[in-house]
Parts: structure tokens; sequence; C-alpha cells
């Protein structure tokens, strides 16, 4: 008999009401860039990163704590917060220590999207911290839910990217029987070896680089630099 | 200035709500089995079929006309129909002349969500009129959605992989910023030299294998077997 847990992959949080979210471990992906600058924040000492789903909270919360309120919508920094959404603003120079009040298109919004519906528990994941992602993934024993934020519900190709690339490594703990898996593998084998390349044919490409990120984005895509675990406990994400 | 019309591919029904649905042709895409049994009943013959969203609807509507009913749920036969979804139940010596009413779990929901969307035209496609499908679009020059089916709102592969063989042909005629159509391409260019093999990797192939479909299947995926393009008009589907 087969024990292995279910992995499942959700290509836009518009689809996440069809799966068993509060019986599974959900992996909130925003590969650009919310979940990117989460891991890169919290590798670089940030204490903790408070994500919020408006910008009214991200300013009450930000002005309670006396924490840096950071966001975007459609890609830029929304007026009133003092930061953006970018891995790059985030140094251990200028982080270190520090707590941050964060609201994005996507990400942010699919991660209390998870929170409601009763998901067990709630990491982050991107290609930054593809290594912690699958370390934790695979020893769990739980079932588990890879959750594309999208852009504002369409699919979109560097969140399935990355869900690619953690079914690739960890694929024999889990039982898989899921279209949007397979997709997902397929589609990271097929371009893994140009990831820089390819990233510039995307909508997402198309809509930021406009603000002159493309560093921004590629470093998005680079596993491994900000390798830590972002857990959400007690209304924040750490890194134990 | 680009003034080519736009095409999206939608991989959900629970998706259609994002998109422009009504200055839209829309392509029905139920690969197992709706509309592969659609253009099989249109190309022997049959003289109309009439989509219908419920049992009850095809019960009254088959007995008010006369029609033969036909369906659907769950992969299987409906009790108080007199015929399944499957396209080897049409053949010319039984259907020739005749009208039919169909109701499936999938394609035909998704074709009246289209309708009720304000879709300025429906017409449905599988392998088996892959041909006559291309040749409709390339020569419209009218945005185009094609709206994959999907398994109760789930992302599927098969109706996915013919959206990508659609795009594979007629690309150029089209404007396509979309992520879900340059996913549906690669998937369809990685798979489509081996293509019975690849089906029996699909949930829905292990779904539907169990009732002995596998020939169905296979045949679901030919392309041009049955290669006429079933236009929606006055409540049914014919062929001009």
């Amino acid at each position: 008999m087969n024990t292995k847990p279910l992995l499942h992959t959700i290509l836009s949080p518009g689809l996440l009401n069809l799966y068993d979210v509060n019986n599974s471990i959900v992996v909130i992906i925003d590969v650009f860039r919310a979940t990117s600058t989460i891991t890169t924040a919290l590798f670089n000492g940030a204490a903790k990163i408070i994500p919020v789903a408006n910008v009214d909270d991200c300013k009450a919360i930000g002005a309670q704590l006396n924490a840096i309120t950071a966001g975007e919508r459609d890609g830029k920094i929304i007026e009133g917060l003092q930061h953006g959404n970018s891995p790059a603003e985030y140094p251990r120079s200028f982080i270190d220590g520090k707590t941050m009040v964060l609201t994005t298109t996507n990400g942010t919004k699919l991660l209390h999207m998870a929170l409601e519906n009763g998901a067990a528990e709630v990491v982050t994941g991107s290609f930054p911290n593809l290594s912690a992602v699958c370390d934790f993934l695979a020893n769990t024993n739980k079932h588990v839910i890879l959750g594309c934020s999208a852009w504002k519900n369409r699919f979109n190709l560097e969140d399935t990217l990355f869900a690619g690339a953690v079914i690739n490594r960890i694929k024999d703990n889990f039982t898989i029987h899921c279209d949007s898996s397979m997709m997902a593998e397929d589609m990271y084998n097929l371009h893994k070896d140009h990831m820089y390349n390819f990233i510039r044919k995307t909508t997402h490409w198309h809509r930021l680089s406009k603000f002159g990120l493309e560093k921004d984005l590629e470093y998005c895509v680079t596993p491994d630099v900000a390798n830590v675990l972002p857990i959400y406990k007690d209304g924040a994400l750490t890194v134990s």
C-alpha cells in the first residue's frame, strides 16, 4: 500500500478552493517578487515579516510597530509606503533586526487565502530558497500544495517553473496524481538550463522590465542565494 | 502598429471570468471526450447536437424532439439517457440525419458558461478536427479564446495539448501575450511525437481507462479523423 503523502500544484489563487487546503502544507510561490523578497529579507537578518492584504493595514500596523512598510501594486511602490517589493532593497546593512510589513498584488493575497481556508501550515518559496523549501517538504510526511500566486489570477510561467523545480527534486517522497504538477515539472526541465533567457519571454517580464527591474528578475530565478525557510506563525513569517 | 487580433488560452472554466469573452470567438476544448464526440457525430452526418447543462434538460428536450439523449457524469453513462459520451458510439450507420441532445461533466458546462458570458461566437475543437479549427481561426481576424474544459475546474493536460497544437499552427496570425498559451505550445511540442504514450500519464487516462476506454482516448488525440467545424447557433451545434 502506498502511504506517501499527496502533492498538488495550484496554478492560480482562483483554483485554490478545489483542493484540500486544510490538511496540507501550502507553499506560497510568487517568484516575481514577493516570496523572493521575503526570503531575502529574512536571510539578511530581518526579525520578521508581517504579510498584510491591503495598503491601509500595512500603514496602520507599520505605524503601530514602528516597522518598515513595504509593498507594490502592479509592480510599482505604493504611495504612503516606505519601500517597494524588490529583494535588492533589503541588504543586511539595512534590514538586519528589523520588522517589515508587506503587501503585494498577488503573493500576500494568496497567503491570506490559504490561511482563511485553514491551511495546516504556510511557508513561502522562490528560487532563492529552493533548497530550503525542498529539504523541508521532503521530510515532512504531510500533504503538500504548491500554490502559484499567478498574476491577478492569470496563470504565470515563473511560479509554475518554481513548482516544477520543487517537484523535480522531491517527487519520490510524494504521490502525485496531478496534471498541473506533471506540466510544471516538464516546463522546468525544458527551461532550467536557460532561465535568464526564458524569463524574458514571460508576460510578467514585459510588465516589470518597464520599471528597470531586469537584474531583480534575474536574481529571483537564481537558486539558493537566500536559502532560508520562511514559516508563517502568529501573524508573521520568520525563520527558525 | 500591430493590428493582429489577440489569442488567449484559459486553462480552467474557473478562470473564464478573467478574460474578455464577449469580444471573442471561444473554442470549447474537451478532448476526453465531449468535443471529440461532437465533431465525430457531426462528421458522420448528425443533423445537429444540442448541448445542455444538466440531465433533466437532456431528457426533456430529447423527448420533445424525439432525439437521441446522450451524456456522461464522471466518465459513465447516465441512468435514463440512451447513450454515452464515446465517439465510437456514433458511426454514420447510426447517427446520420439524427439530432443528439448531449450533457457532459466539463465540456458542455464550459460551453454554457461561454454563452452566458456573451461569447461572440462558439465553436468546438479536439484533435479529430484540429485542421478545421485552425483553418477557421487563422482567417477570422477576431480575438480568440481557447477554452480548456479541464476536469471539474482542475487543469488537465489533454485539453492544454490541443490548445498548444492550435497555437503551434496559427500563432503568426495573432498577438499572443499569454503565459498559458506559451506553456500550451511548449507542452505540445514536447509531447506531439508520442501522444499515445503521453496520454497514459494523465490523470484523466487513469480515470477513464478503468471503464475500458483506451481505444477511445487514443482516437481522441488523433488529428483530423473527423475534420469538420461544429459552430453553435440558435441552440445547437451544426456544420455548415
